[in-house]
């Protein structure tokens, strides 16, 4: 009898967190890794960014997720490199984990080609925290805005900037339309929250390029009801506190978010294989690396294609899906059966715009407005309520459906970030605008 | 006709808050200034500390609560100066406010009693900031423990501490010990988590001391029915990363939390009036300041005696109350009617201990444990429903009550901050423990 083998996974995003869950109660022991010490929902994040819905609605500890599996251990900390010929996963703080089996599912961020120094001025939507913080700059921007217009009888425009026309960068730019034209316009009385622009950029000739032409012109004509402006073909080419350049324009802006590029993590390059320009590895069909077989490399950190010769997306049922097919991989090896080429199965995508708009694309058939949202609402309450057994997100979206009221508008931060923010916001403001004397209201 | 009057309010808290509700739809222009967005129920705050309730659900949008009220605008800045001579209100960025009558509610904070530098190593508890971080310091010091245990065999005492026998003190060693042993006891696997040792340290000869001292007996017992150790007559005389000096022993622990001392608002100094030791503001009769009647300082930056020669206490009816009174006088005082002095009506006090504990007070008659917890419960979901118009919180504790879940363990912050708090206890703990080397498990 060989002895009871040990599988450490990296990451508790979807595709960790769904190979935990296939070894759960089953002989093998198992270590869950991550940088933190929740599981977050990520197709909600955004409505946590835009203040729909607390952090606490979409996330979960690990531990408690996995708490009744008793051969699954969970450690918080950063893996920061695989030894391969050890099979050692080493942490930050120079702590080995031995494995037999090692599922690398420590997933991407968003890319600033090269530009890193834009983060700052322009941040990404992956974590809580990146939620958080962007809540509070979209917050701010209004606050700022009224603060203004109150004491110093001073209007200016509001403008708020998304670059990159995906799924989370639609997401936002309609959810901020949302809430500037419904929740928040009769809390301000200075300020006329509708007035603000939200102004969304996309590279290519369509956003959500990965949907049919026809669902994409849908969808540039829903966020367009909904007052977003989409601008096709256009770059993004500087970006700096307060502006960005687009093209060879200049444009102000009170909030920048960066929605596009893939950056898989880095811990890809230290596994000695060859990797894609976005960092991703390219795996072998069973999610395998081509130097160790018995490390495995899912979600959005591999690169793999289907029967069709196009790439598996990195969505989060993909990354679902490859959790389960290694954790199955793995007990037919311990079993001393044969592994599975995996194989991606469509379920259908869709993308949701605003309140009740959306567009779907389900096996062929196409749904868009208010009954593709219908859809999009039941299927991610339907995890939701899975995933977290509660009411409590339910009870909000109906509440705000309802009532166009939010519940989760918190600024949050110590005080220091808060009037970092400010005398930000103020500096790139000043730059655009002639200096007027401070007088009492 | 004299022109409409502008009543200015610093602090959104029950003082300040109260006092806007109190003048709403009146006939006076209300500006109201804080430094948060949110109002924070404050005597919950301990949950979310202590992970049992998440922020959004204590905290509401100071907007959001006034903005039905056509004649109150609400600012977000922090008032740095009053300038008396002039009636302004003047601004971190140096904006004015003009003002007929100012309202100073800016409540206060605790106080190290000269030892600022103990903040970092022991925060307090009086924002929605303060309760993350501490959140965030227990649950990382039930992981760091886990992570020592599971990887490196390294089983370690965990200690908490908090400073100060108060009802702070007192609900954060409650909960902190509730959590511990039933919360948290199931995700851990390789620690047991009710070994964990909460100490509560008190200077005087009991906690709770403005209850009678029976009732200060019971709380005592019944916090140490809970597993927390209480040790009176214990002044903390130093406090370093890791470790705090009682007497002459130093205490090595993961957690501290300071819960002692009061420092009111620094605003009070810039007046020009008499303070006390602790910086509240000698108010007259009707709380307004010697120097000029339409100022008023109420809350707990106000110092001022009842009938029968005892101070009124810093709690939030009293707030609440003095909030009410001052708009009715300055109501009053428009109207051309006489001001009233302000008194005190104690309605009872109760603290609570932890789940099923508490004690009570209310007109001499005296209660403990599970009665005196349902008193609590009943009146804070009161408040809270008609503060928050909403069953979260309700669902959130039934459930807990009835699980021993938690729905809110996240430990938020960005990734760097949590990097920093791991260094910074690794560091703590190596002065108290022999190097051992690294192995992989």
């Amino acid at each position: 009898m060989s002895k009871r083998q040990k599988v450490v996974i990296i990451g508790a995003g979807f595709g960790g967190l769904w190979a935990a869950k296939a070894l759960s109660k089953q002989d093998v022991d198992v270590v869950v890794i991550d940088r933190s010490n929740h599981h977050v929902f990520q197709p909600l994040l955004y409505q946590v960014a835009t203040a729909v819905l607390s952090p606490g609605e979409i996330a979960q500890p690990i531990r408690r997720i996995l708490h009744s599996s008793k051969n699954i251990e969970v450690v918080l900390g950063e893996a920061v490199d695989v030894d391969t010929a050890n099979k050692e996963v080493v942490l930050g703080d120079g702590v080995r984990v031995r494995f037999d089996y090692l599922i690398i599912a420590a997933g991407a961020r968003h890319s600033y080609f090269g530009h890193d120094e834009w983060e700052t001025a322009a941040p990404g939507l992956k974590t809580l925290d990146d939620a958080v913080e962007i809540r509070r700059r979209v917050l701010l921007a209004f606050e700022m805005a009224e603060r203004d217009a109150y004491l110093q009888g001073r209007e200016r425009q509001l403008n708020f900037v998304v670059v990159g026309g995906g799924p989370t960068g639609v997401e936002l730019a309609g959810a901020i339309a949302d809430i500037a034209r419904q929740a928040l316009a009769k809390d301000f009385k200075a300020i006329k929250t509708a007035n603000a622009r939200v102004v969304l950029f996309e590279g290519s000739d369509r956003i959500l390029g990965t949907f049919a032409p026809d669902l994409s012109d849908s969808a540039k004509h829903q966020l367009e009801d909904i007052g977003v402006e989409v601008q096709l073909n256009s770059f993004v080419k500087e970006i700096e506190p307060g502006r960005v350049k687009v093209g060879d324009d200049w444009i102000d802006c009170d909030v920048v978010v960066w929605a596009t590029g893939v950056a898989a993590s880095s811990l890809g390059k230290r596994l000695g294989v060859e990797i894609d320009k976005a960092g991703r590895v390219l795996v072998e069909p069973d999610l395998s690396i081509k130097s160790c077989n018995d490390i495995f490399v899912i979600g959005d950190m591999a690169s793999i294609k289907q029967a069709d010769g196009t790439p598996v997306p990195g969505v989060s049922p993909a990354a679902m899906q490859m959790g389960e097919h290694t954790a199955a991989n793995i007990l037919a090896d311990i079993a001393g059966k044969a592994r599975k080429p995996f194989e991606y199965n469509d379920k259908g995508t869709m993308a949701t715009i605003g309140r009740s708009k959306a567009i779907a694309e389900i096996r062929g058939f196409k749904f868009r407005g208010f009954v593709a949202w219908l859809m999009w609402l039941f299927l991610h309450v339907f995890f939701l309520i899975g995933f977290k057994n509660r009411l409590a997100v339910m009870t909000d979206w109906f509440w705000a459906y309802l009532t166009r009221e939010r519940s989760a508008r918190l600024i949050t931060g110590k005080a220091e970030h808060m009037h970092d923010a400010i005398e930000f916001m103020q500096a790139a403001r000043k730059r655009t605008e002639r200096p007027k004397s401070k007088t009492a209201v």
